[in-house]
């Protein structure tokens, strides 16, 4: 490199101010401010090959201060990279245009992580890390040995969950991970000593991690710093004093230039101010040039890295696992052949560990886990050793009390890739979660939640603990797959699917209480359906009762006892409906037929259920918070009974003239 | 008190394992573990009347760690509290005992709040804290003097709300503030190192937090910890070294203790160990005599501030906002009047802070708050000048990029009494908070959240910032009053409601776009009956919209369409679905009308609108992530015009032969 460096940066801080501008909208102010820094590290730093972004052993780079877009799409552009074009970065937040407000991971190569929701590209970051240094120890220095890189801003380190990730990374001491942390000292509503008096340096060392500081303006200085975290084991925070918003004389230094176009008068004293005379998109050719040739500095790396991999023993495994493909002829049918000679009668929690035991001696690319819950979650298999800061190649992690922090870590692992993470904890803390659930969602991640103790079964802990809500308002999130299995069969079916899918996450609602196995006849894999007819009929049917999870247990008592009183009732299972709804129509039609009363049986909430019962149905649910006692009183007091199912059943077709 | 700490503590202790052994369910490990330093608290420091449990100036007791019921199940047993009985604790964890398997504010005087999602107990406490310090500077040491206690456990510590609850109470330097820390070095998996290998004290002192640390089994180490707390100007942890199960001869010290029955044999063993004799349940005389002496200790200092109470030129004033009632005549008619003269085409946000500006005017009681997006959540009005550390008696908080600690801190500020809170960030951060607000509707607390840019038609932001399940999924929460206000009216309406509600929160959902004013006559609260006949037919009604929020508007503009088609359309205005479905049978009828086709408009998920629309009807909504783009594209893009929905109805109208 010999171009000035601040040229460098000054060509991310006229794409940044003239893009932001374009649109009316965005944030110039974090690209302008850390366009030095920024500019040292991916031109002198951070191993990448724009000529090939998928390239496994890239650093990975994750800009958690999301808003500042423009930042990364310069870098992208300026280094080489197919996308974003001009033409794209002109489109800047518009319709169709990759550059989004925020950065995608499903529109651009070079955006490792979709982020925004500020703390969970940092939280991600420490996933990516763990599974880059897992990946390492399973596969050696030859083919997996890169670094993960992070921009931060003040909001990012004041959300809850980085407590959580600067905790498990030090924990974990992720000397991979480093972080430049855009000190800035301005938030949106202003000054940070507006809200914070937070001595964040001596936050950091609290957790085992290693601090440095740098003039953020100052290209020596940042060069001193990176190569200080680089050298050092621990992971590293990068305090880089910036000025937010560098660059423009009159608004830099504000929150004026946080969220908002500079405005024409200000970028044009802007262009004075960096003597910056080229037209909005129109780069110095230069300057270009020299961008360029950065974005080539790790050809040669990249290309002895393909000569290794080419030679090397793993080759076939490693490049199966990091292209997420599970090994030819993977399957659970062994397992599944067991079930069928021998029933088990347990919960469905238990029924995922027994899964689980199969699968992870098929798969080693499963890494499990627990936020200190392992043995109620039972997420852990007897082969699984810890993944340890002396042994990475553990493949199961105690991540302790950090729902949030596990679940964005496991993003982050699953964004890497060579590893499919899974992890648990109750239910009802889904709600803890849910932020990263959404991004798993949005990202398309194949993460898979474990989330146990699914209602009411959960019984004396209370309504605290007790998800009433849950399993409705995730099936809302779109992408995610929701199972809700009844017996052993259906949740080694759920994990099964979880497993194949590789486009988004899973989330398994499992109880905590023993439920009978309801099928031994295994054939294709039910759930797939994601509803399916369980029991049929046997008077002429004039009832069809829909339940999932533990309550199809009830459905199927509730429909004996309708027969007994000669009225034909079908039971369907509808673990997946999500699934259920991709069916085509006959299929779904044949399932829940037109003339016959509907009655839905779920311990959660009702409302969502009018879907498949329609308004003459009848829907059986609790919409309310639990209470706590024992299960079998929960469920007789709210009402899952067959007892107290079927009158409610026999009343309503009476009172339909049915009768 | 004369008599040995120890025996009062043994007592809590043997009340605990034998209430846990008894329901064979619960957690003995922490309450035997804290027994020595909550007996110190509650027979020396802590300021309460349990012949009074609302004594306004109580000192403030959170069990964050709420798992260990039985430790503050005991104290208010002991202390004689009216309950729980002996009789309640013997049905510790059972059907219908107060004696819940966590504490529920709601069934027991004397629980403060309800905990045991962990870390929110702690973070609520911070609320209660700011409550207190807010109300002493608006009416004096004479009337608000008192401090906030907690007991927290690691789990506390590690979730990461306790860095978004640190992180305030130290910038707002609350020093009526003492956290107990159960620094037992065990959590549900094993030891903490497990997890964890954070230095907790230096993390606080980051913060500004005093430390200081104690044995917690030696009773004049306890006391010299809260006497230092209790000197200090800062929030203090006392760091309690602990022994979990403190008192199981054999399991002491391990995670067997935390959260499952001591087992007949290692309870008989701890009763040796103790050298305690009594029966289960049968306390000896001499050590009941000396807690119910200990519970009547502050009983002079209640009847010093009754007096000073009496006498107090604030007293109706101050008992008034301690009881939650709203002044006497409270109205936003004036308000109202200025809509109907002069219509507003605003943002719902923006209405909101207008509705605001009225209402902080006339309620001295409000504390509004943003996490970082005052501006965007328009929560700040005119007249409110910040709350801060050098001057509580403000009514705005800067609350920093914390929604979680936000939530919790104002469902904390509402438990406490005297203050209505309200705070803003936006709907799709309703993730990070939507553990607090499922507390807030558990609780009963009466929170109000603001959640603005309500919909992809927040723009440019893109999937990451727009809301597409949340207003459904919120809808799903018990008890909690969601709305979506269509103009400037529905929002003053929907916040009149909000704060004349005592049994619960409110969350308003608000656009970031311009809408126009719908109605001009005004007359009853028409969003108090959830929805309501915006527009009736002109034609013979054949189709009826329902809407909410920004997509009202669109849907009149359906209907308009319609009727030029020749086809009758009403249009509802469904903003509060919670409080439609309370309406009596009639009611609903006439607004949903059994031969109309009905259609629902809302950008965001439909799952849950079959329930008004029925099978045969028509949802529509978005159902996948939304996109960066301009609002108005992203409308169109996704079919919300007029133009797109009216070809949609009559298509349906005419599959269905209605044509």
């Amino acid at each position: 490199m010999s171009a000035d460096p601040r040229l460098l940066a000054n060509a991310i801080r006229a794409l940044s101010m003239d893009a932001v501008q374009a649109a009316n909208s965005g944030h110039p102010g974090m690209p302008m401010g850390m366009a030095d820094a920024a500019t040292i590290l991916f031109t002198e730093y951070l191993k990448f090959d724009p000529q090939d972004p998928d390239w496994h052993d890239r650093d990975r780079f994750v800009l958690s201060a999301g808003h500042g877009s423009m930042l990364i799409y310069s870098l992208l552009h300026l280094t080489g990279y197919a996308h974003p074009t001009m033409e794209e970065i002109r489109n800047f937040r518009q319709l169709n245009s990759p550059c989004a407000g925020h950065p995608e991971n499903f529109m651009l190569k070079g955006v490792e992580a979709t982020t925004g929701p500020l703390g969970q590209g940092f939280a991600m970051a420490v996933g990516m890390t763990i599974a880059e240094r897992h990946l390492n120890a399973v596969f050696g220095d030859d083919l997996v040995d890169h670094r993960t890189w992070v921009i931060a801003g003040d909001g990012d380190l004041m959300e809850g969950v980085n407590h959580e990730a600067v905790g498990l990374a030090g924990h974990l001491q992720l000397g991979r991970l480093n972080v430049l942390w855009d000190n800035n000292k301005i938030t949106i509503d202003g000054a940070t000593d507006l809200s914070t008096s937070e001595d964040i340096p001596a936050r950091y060392r609290a957790s085992g991690w290693h601090v440095v500081s740098c003039d953020g303006h100052d290209f020596d200085s940042i060069r001193r710093a990176l190569d200080e975290a680089v050298a050092d084991p621990r992971p590293t925070l990068i305090d880089c004093s910036t000025i937010i918003g560098w660059g423009a004389p009159n608004k830099m230094g504000t929150s004026a230039t946080h969220g908002a176009a500079l405005g024409a008068d200000e970028v044009a004293a802007a262009r004075k101010h960096l003597v910056w005379d080229s037209e909005p998109f129109d780069l110095p050719e230069p300057i270009v040039t020299a961008w360029r040739e950065a974005g080539r500095r790790s050809a040669k790396t990249h290309e002895e890295w393909r000569v290794r991999l080419a030679v090397s023993p793993h080759r076939e495994e490693f490049v199966r696992r990091m292209e997420g493909r599970l090994p030819q002829g993977f399957s659970l049918d062994e397992y599944f052949a067991q079930l069928a000679a021998n029933p088990q009668k347990v919960a469905t929690r238990k029924a995922s560990e027994l899964a689980l035991e199969a699968i992870n001696a098929l798969l080693p690319e499963t890494i499990g886990g627990s936020a200190d819950l392992t043995g109620s979650n039972n997420t852990k298999t007897n082969a699984q050793k810890p993944l340890t800061k002396e042994d990475y190649s553990g493949r199961y992690i105690y991540y302790g009390i950090r729902e949030f922090g596990m679940s964005a870590a496991m993003n982050g692992m699953a964004l890497h890739g060579g590893v499919i993470p899974y992890g648990g904890t109750f239910l009802v803390f889904a709600d803890y979660c849910r932020p990263a659930i959404r991004l798993s969602a949005l990202q398309g991640a194949r993460v898979v939640y474990v989330m146990t103790h699914d209602s009411i079964g959960l019984g004396e802990d209370g309504p605290t603990h007790q998800p009433v809500e849950h399993v409705m308002s995730l099936r809302m999130i779109p992408n995610l797959a929701v199972y809700r299995p009844a017996d052993a069969v259906e949740t080694a079916e759920s994990w099964a699917l979880a497993l194949e899918r590789t486009d988004g996450p899973s989330l398994l609602c499992l109880t905590r209480q023993n439920l009978p196995q309801l099928r031994r006849e295994l054939g294709e894999n039910a759930v797939s359906r994601g509803a399916y007819r369980l029991r049929t009929a046997t008077a002429a049917r004039r009832v069809v009762l829909l339940a999932t999870g533990s309550e199809v247990e009830v459905a199927l008592q509730a429909a004996e006892a309708l027969e007994g009183q000669g009225i034909g009732a079908d039971v369907v299972s509808m673990p997946c409906w999500s699934l259920f709804d991709a069916q085509d129509a006959a299929y779904r039609a044949d399932i829940l037929p037109e003339n016959a009363f509907k009655v839905s049986v779920e311990a959660g909430a009702t409302l969502g259920w009018e879907r498949y019962v329609g308004p003459r149905g009848l829907a059986i649910g609790l919409d309310r918070f639990g209470a706590s006692a024992p299960a079998e009183d929960l469920f007789k007091r709210f009402g899952f009974t067959a007892e107290a199912i079927v009158p409610r059943i026999v009343a309503a077709l009476k009172a339909q003239g049915d009768q």
